[in-house]
């Protein structure tokens, strides 16, 4: 039977990664193995300047004292005794699109997946103060995970999937990864001793207009797939810069 | 005059930030923004759950109690008062190449000089316990930011710079993003109550023979230049899974 490692950024408490947990449970046999608070924007963070701790909550399901890549690596290493077939990461409350996914702990975990040779997903949501319809992506989360498990995915590849909250979507669309156009906002604030402080957070992201980017799916109502790839190489400027910095 | 930001992952009082801020001041005004103490391997992360303080430690050096990538966000959007003309990072005590990059704090920092929309680069020395030539990578340094400065770089498209740790070095090369082949290594270890924890860490990296990759140039003496790019879509896989699986 197939094997699957759920993982998320939120922490193994959150309702996010239990709808995921339920889903993945429907596919296959599943483990979650979980930080155990929340790592948001934690990025790609691997913990090598302590020893981490293993907790087993109860059966098949782990949470340890670090980061989502921290999970997926001992998770694979050392937990689940043999390698698992898929690595499914999320459900994260709120959207990872553009290039905000290079902060994100849920997609990193996905990433962090593939480097170990593991076919792996990252799914979101987005976000909505009034709530979340997880029914919607986790009903997402095993048609993927079938197509996964049977067809595998392409070399050093994976899927970032983002759904939109709602009941219900008007269909998928396979995407690029879209291109924010605002700064992170930051926000002054003072210490009990009146010193000054910065907060980095919230601002609204805009978006450049572009077609079949993650964003503008999501937008009109549908479950954006994004295939990422681990080399970040731009061979475009790889030829540009060989050719014209030959005196460097 | 150009303006320069210098920052890194092994925190402000590192000799591979002095080294290169000594260099970039040779080109440019240059001010440091860095982390008040090591962030190794906290890769892309944000600082959003709790309040930064900026700390003056003399004229053009800032020390922030967060990640590259807040030092990044607040140097730019706080700090400096205008809009640099380079983000300069490193020079980090250790190689970062391949798979590998996505874990660095030093090449995080080069993106999210990007995504703000400012030229930037990454520049790490090879490791060796015996000590860092960093004088080699600092003269490359100046070379690579005088370039960026007059040609400036395609877009959302950064440089990830490796220096081999010598004296003298065989030259230059351009290169593509290698691949890893190991998994990261995982020690056990008992606390002083005798339970038992991981420590992630150490191994031997080894690498694909692939023709010219970052780790091959480093390898043959050579300082190893790649783009890299902010988006990470793969349009092999997306043109291949858009005519495959179309029941999703």
């Amino acid at each position: 039977m197939a094997l699957i490692l759920v993982t998320n950024d939120d922490g193994v408490l959150s309702e996010g990664l239990m709808a995921l947990f339920e889903a993945m449970k429907d596919v296959a046999e599943a483990v979650i193995v979980a930080p155990d608070r929340e790592r948001s924007a934690t990025s790609h963070s691997l913990t090598m300047h302590r020893p981490l701790r293993v907790t087993k909550i109860k059966e098949a399901i782990y949470a340890i004292n670090g980061t989502p890549t921290d999970c997926v690596t001992l998770g694979i290493g050392k937990i689940l005794g043999r390698k698992p077939d898929l690595v499914a990461s999320g459900i994260n409350k709120g959207g990872n699109l553009g290039d905000d996914i290079t902060y994100s702990g849920t997609v990193s975990a996905a990433f962090e997946g593939t480097i170990l040779g593991v076919p792996s997903f990252a799914i979101s949501m987005l976000w909505d103060d009034g709530g979340f319809h997880f029914s919607t992506a986790a009903e997402f989360a095993k048609k993927i995970a079938r197509a996964i498990v049977d067809k595998g995915l392409p070399r050093d590849t994976l899927l970032n999937v983002n759904v939109p909250n709602a009941e219900s979507v008007a269909g998928v669309k396979f995407t690029k990864q879209g291109k924010r156009v605002y700064c992170n906002s930051i926000q002054e604030t003072n210490d009990p001793w009146g010193k000054k402080h910065y907060w980095i957070g919230g601002g609204s992201p805009s978006w450049e207009e572009d077609a079949h980017t993650d964003f503008l799916a999501v937008e009109a109502g549908y479950i954006s797939v994004t295939p990422l790839h681990l080399d970040l190489t731009n061979y475009d400027a790889l030829k540009k810069i060989e050719k014209e910095w030959k005196e460097l």
